[in-house]
């Protein structure tokens, strides 16, 4: 992919064998992951704010829980960080040095764009909100003009990217292998429970299909 | 607590009704997660980076992923933004703009210090080793002299602090609430998987009381 750079600032370069710098690698991980964490500057000081994000090509969009800070930064053609981080397991090892988490994380460096343009900011909405929950866009009311005033969409162009995976099994040296303890690895995952309905849904509308189906999907 | 403040750059200014400022709520928040994501500037570029904390009073320690560019800008001096956030649900409204998430989300502001004392380091290092895995600091083997030179740990004082909470049903207007679409929450929580012995883990080592205590208490 031709915007997904591997600049000075983006390199692994602790542990350059944890990194990964492939496009399907990259996208999968902010696929995965519906949070994000921006990172902008302000007045000298850092913010960090997390946010829900639809990856849409080489674009990240990015619907802010407190989006009014991040959007006057924008606006100003400010550059931002954005950082994805999944954490897939313990890793105990039989020595204090070696404990860690197995994890994939992605840091994406761009510069954001608010969307204007009513049509393509409907056509965003409607990405991330079926990026939560694929089929609720046919199945809730449209917004309306008032609400889509409300609602602030911003888009990020993955200018450069890159990943970091650690996975497996724990990394004692051979000579700490033997030793009494116990190493291994238990995996974290996200699941999803049994949905509770609003107060205000009538007992008899029946979970719906898209609903299943996302619950034994991401429970598989 | 006198050094949880709410500065103005730390209030809530978009949703004052989702602004949680007591001490409780933020810590509980801070301890219950395991990830954190630190933003940080330079040459005024905006970084973030994903990091183990633990807390121990107002201090929030951090064994970064990626430390060592971290670290420099720590060693300057230079202010800290720490973001935590938990998810706990996706809220489906009967209207495309109220859907949502349940999160709950602490920021705190601070400055880092780089731990340098050896025995300050060794606590700091239990005290992370016990905050992944309690019970593990006592079976590994503890960190030699040159393990101990190659770890860093920092100390971020929490100088200022807020939650942001959001929790319950979906938020759909009272004119929404009849519509025919279904309304209500999907918890997410995060389980333990059975845990898979590394393979030089012998098969006859038992999976120790800590390990299986710690599985036990989290998938409750």
């Amino acid at each position: 992919m031709s915007n997904v750079t591997t600049e000075n600032k983006n390199r692994v370069k602790r542990r350059p064998d944890r990194g990964h710098y492939d496009t399907a690698t990259i996208y999968q991980i902010i696929d995965e992951s519906m949070l994000c964490h921006i990172g902008f500057v302000q007045d000298g000081q850092p913010f960090v704010i997390p946010a829900l994000h639809a990856r849409k090509d080489d674009q990240l969009l990015v619907h802010g829980a407190s989006a009014s800070r991040l959007l006057k930064h924008i606006q100003e053609g400010n550059a931002v960080s954005v950082s994805i981080t999944i954490i897939d397991g313990i890793v105990l090892a039989k020595t204090v040095f070696n404990q860690s988490v197995n994890y994939r994380s992605v840091v994406v460096f761009g510069k954001g764009r608010l969307i204007e343009d009513e049509d393509e900011k409907i056509q965003a909405l409607e990405h991330l909100t079926e990026r939560l929950m694929p089929g609720v866009w046919e199945a809730a009311r449209k917004p309306s003009t008032t609400e889509l005033k409300a609602t602030s969409i911003v888009s990020i162009s993955i200018e450069s990217a890159s990943a970091k995976i650690l996975s497996g099994s724990p990394k004692d040296d051979l000579e700490d292998q033997g030793l009494p303890a116990w190493a291994g690895v238990l995996p974290i995952r996200q699941v999803i429970g049994a949905p509770i309905g609003a107060d205000y849904t009538d007992n008899s509308t029946p979970i719906p299909d898209y609903v299943t189906n996302y619950i034994l999907k991401k429970n598989q």
